[in-house]
């Protein structure tokens, strides 16, 4: 057993600095966690120049040189990207050390092949931080929960639009009006785009799934809706149904349709309506909360701050300790498992429910066409209800479950209605009792 | 590595038969997760004659035996208590075999033997199911936070009292009305003793406050007042300040209070008012939830099934996942780390908050001598107000943090004052917001 690991950090900005500042706050406590010293080897930056809070011998802009020398034990990788990060993570890991990484863009596109790597190599590859920042869920997922049968994953992984959801929810606000508020608090970065259009969510989403259902799920197999077009008028018919509305990442493992079928995988990040007294509805801000269901074990909630330097660099330093000590025991941690290999299911034939709300001529027969336009897709409705006479009548109706492709197919159809003046709300519900 | 682990059980009630039952049905996922099919070798029972459900050649009554036999690899205890099953899970690890475990009680009581005996064997001694049943909880307090500083754990670990307490409050119950629905709907046991009066919950704190803070923590170091004396008054206090009462489970680590000193850990379970906005108020029935609090990380919540046959054996099957990859894998995981060895610090020391009603006499210079009551025991006073007038009046005050001893010490010189009708609730508060 060695008494001190070599740590390369790579990056070092929001969450590397505090990763400098913890590891050396608390280098006492983790040694005695760990069973040896962790010491940073070098720290990969761009322009040095920029990072007078940590010390300037330790700087580098040659990070290819840093994960190939032979004194580095361990690779914490905080740059994000594709390229050229994930070209140093497989020279780190063909060299024997184990990452610890907060890579959702790189672990979602090519996790498969960094997976690979650790395994040729017999290294870690750990990356609590990729997902829901702070908030302990890959580990529990793949750990805790190693002996149940996961069923569901729904969550709240996107800080930046869950802000925005909340404040269109509270003030009454446009989404254009709500963004400009959380570009101007920093909750949302220049270019919104990854985090508004759902691609953020997306990335998080393919990496839950791949641990939950032990297959292989990467970021284009995730079905993606941002929130860019959810109106002021979707925001007061989820009000009228006592709901909200949140980007929601759902990660689900179907039933088999027959007898020696296998079960399939659905992943989709989408805007959804849920009831005010769904536990998730109560989470605010920039917080994140997933939702887990497995067939022992039932609902379990997990929650917490999903994005920031200080949470993000917990989560690091919890895997850092955790592959240290795997080092220091000459062991190796769970690595990725794919056993299972289940089919991943089109969002066509997903089942999920729509509300819909259409703005009406008030006159004879109107919900008996509608309604007809539901039964042609063979989708039931659960409750159907009529607002306001004449001009101004709404029609307000809720599905039961049924294909996504023939739910939109019937919307499209209803849309074409001589007597429809506008589709007012096209949202899907989630979290409501019955089917 | 081998190709098949035995594993002994012992015990074969409510959570046992459910390990038999995921044992059977996830035969298949379990081998590929750990490496190894798991094969039960034995299971320990006192009356082999009442379970029809489970293969009789496997029963035995001879727990002993079966824990030392060269063939087991891993134990699994669910009998609970604490001898003879101290006994034979020290046989069982100084065999070498790694120990699953749910007993709250013994991991409470005498966990740094047991704890011992793993470390001299160089095997595992796993124990999620023993606090908060399926909520992966144990994981991550000592993997996902071991980089980072917890500094309070607070929560509903007793899924008995939080049904009761959520009884009280929905229906205006009195405490035996609400015990008696209880019973009768099989959540609380024929003697209610260990739920109502806190040992189950302080048994809970008593490990988490261990694996928090690194320090060893007993049942006998946790402070204990139950429900018992929880009124309708109580209540309905709670209810007039926004508030609901709960069962907290409360481990903190206080700041070092002067250059030098060493922080102290401080372990309590009592009921206490916390407002309804505060997430923990809306965990309803039988489910348990808990908020840990950590430097960086910031703070996180785990909410779950608290209890039940299928929860705590998804939690023991998440264990002995790990603890059989280890075994295959020939490594160990993180062990107890009690190196922080840090002070406790007795209730009267620790600093709370009370909230205060009293029935008083409605005459001029009764808050005057109320408030200088506070002032003599330093305690200084957050809000007050006087309800009604006359003979009904009650005088209601919520105090700022003061130490609990000075608390305690100044309402019982308050309920000697001679305008005092009747101390008609004094609970503490916990979870609001300002100092």
């Amino acid at each position: 057993m060695s008494d001190v690991l070599k740590v390369a950090l790579l990056g070092c900005g929001v969450v590397g600095s505090q990763v400098v500042r913890l590891l050396e706050e608390q280098a006492d406590d983790l040694a005695a966690r760990v069973g040896a010293r962790l010491e940073l080897a070098g720290i990969a930056v761009r322009r040095p120049g920029r990072h007078t809070d940590v010390p300037a011998h330790l700087l580098t802009t040659d990070a290819e040189a840093l994960v190939a020398r032979d004194d580095v034990d361990l690779v914490v990788e905080v740059i994000g990207g594709i390229e050229p990060t994930r070209s140093l993570l497989l020279t780190a890991l063909a060299g024997g050390k184990s990452v610890v990484s907060a890579n959702k863009a790189l672990l979602a596109e090519d996790g498969a092949t960094l997976h690979d790597a650790a395994t040729r190599a017999g290294v870690d590859l750990y990356y609590e931080a990729a997902v829901a920042g702070a908030i302990p869920l890959l580990r529990p997922l793949r750990e805790s929960l190693a002996g149940d049968r996961i069923t569901r994953v729904m969550g709240i992984v996107n800080g930046t639009t869950n802000f925005i959801l909340s404040r269109m929810d509270a003030t009454g606000a446009g989404f254009d009006e709500a963004l400009a508020e959380a570009t101007a608090l920093g909750y949302a970065e220049a270019d919104p785009t990854a985090d508004v259009d759902g691609y953020d969510a997306a990335a998080k989403a393919a990496i839950l799934a791949g641990l939950a259902f032990h297959t292989r799920v990467t970021l284009s197999d995730v079905y993606r809706e941002g929130i860019g077009e959810v109106t002021e008028a979707d925001m007061a018919s989820a009000r009228a149904m006592d709901c909200t509305i949140k980007l929601l990442a759902i990660c689900e493992r179907t039933s088999p349709s027959g007898d020696g079928e296998k079960s399939s995988v659905a992943v989709r990040v989408h805007p959804a309506m849920i009831p005010r007294s769904h536990p998730l509805a109560g989470v605010g801000d920039a917080f994140n909360a997933v939702f887990v269901e497995a067939e022992a074990a039932g609902s379990l909630m997990f929650y917490g701050r999903g994005a920031g330097g200080a949470p993000t660099a917990s989560a690091v330093l919890g895997d850092l300790v955790a592959v240290a000590r795997n080092r220091v025991n000459g062991s190796r941690g769970a690595g990725e498992s794919a056993y299972a290999d289940l089919p991943l299911q089109q969002m066509g034939d997903v089942a999920t429910r729509y509300h819909v709300a259409l703005d009406v001529a008030d006159q004879p027969g109107v919900l008996a066409s509608v309604a007809g336009a539901f039964a042609d897709q063979g989708v039931s409705i659960q409750t159907v209800r009529q607002e306001g006479r004449g001009d101004a009548a709404t029609l307000v109706l809720v599905t039961h479950t049924a294909a996504d492709a023939a739910l939109a197919k019937t919307v499209d159809r209803i849309a074409e209605m001589p007597f429809i003046r506008r589709a007012a709300s096209v949202m899907r519900v989630e979290g409501m009792s019955s089917e």
